[in-house]
């Protein structure tokens, strides 16, 4: 159950997440931390990395004994569309929407929520055909550069 | 860099997308095949995962001698919001936004596209406050289940 693959030398964005969430426990982590569990005694490890990429981070609930929990930071908040997209994945192809383990709930609007891609600039429901993809890829920098930089840029 | 971890015993679409994409290597194949790629020979054990998942499938490009492709099917083609989404966070906070190895471009309004959630129902964008969270946890299959459910009733 330990990491499974070294993305440092991919160039691409979607290595970069996997770098950092990668390990499929980490999601499993983050679901559980989206739904408001905060103590993991028993994920120390994983938690460690995701603390050391910011995804996480502790805050102490108890001077004695010492005890502290463990919280999404900005950056991990930032990552619940990629859990809502799998949730709606796992939802439509494997349990069918009518058995869906959990259900979401648009208060706006009150309909059971299914997520759809919109575009962030104009608003318009967006589809795999109405994008087109344009790749620098060769002067880019690798996830272990990028990452290194994210950190730098951080401290 | 096998699987690292058994999702069939947990009651969640979250788990039941891992236990089908949980190998980050599946998601960089299925990133490369959203790219165009159809030839992986080095990756033909976790492509027999894809294809018996019913993600992938084999199309023969030549007789002679015998060759074949591996083309997302439509299940396959409808992980393309959460690589989108995993993409959109590796840009936001791994790469920054001006050193993305790869663009996608709106087509219809010409921006470059970032992708945020809408509701399905209603279209408006929506984030993590706008959504209630319910769960039927208790009384719902478990990952095993629904994907034996699942492969059925695609047989």
């Amino acid at each position: 159950m330990g990491r499974t693959a070294d993305y440092t030398n991919e160039r691409c964005s979607v290595a970069a997440t996997l770098e950092v969430v990668g390990d499929p426990w980490t999601l499993l982590i983050l679901r559980d931390a989206f739904a408001g569990v905060k103590r993991f005694e028993q994920w120390q490890e994983r938690l460690k990395s995701l603390v050391s990429h910011g995804v996480m981070e502790t805050r102490r609930y108890s001077e004695r004994p010492p005890r502290h929990e463990y919280w999404l930071t900005e950056k991990g908040l930032a990552l619940s569309p990629v859990l809502l997209t799998m949730a709606e994945w796992g939802d439509r192809h494997v349990y069918g929407r009518d058995n869906s383990p959990v259900l979401f709930t648009h208060k706006a609007c009150g309909c059971a929520f299914h997520p759809v891609l919109a575009c962030e600039a104009c608003g318009e429901v967006v589809g795999r055909r109405d994008l087109e993809r344009s790749s620098r890829q060769a002067d880019s920098l690798t996830v272990g550069e990028a990452l290194e930089a994210a950190n730098m840029a951080a401290e």
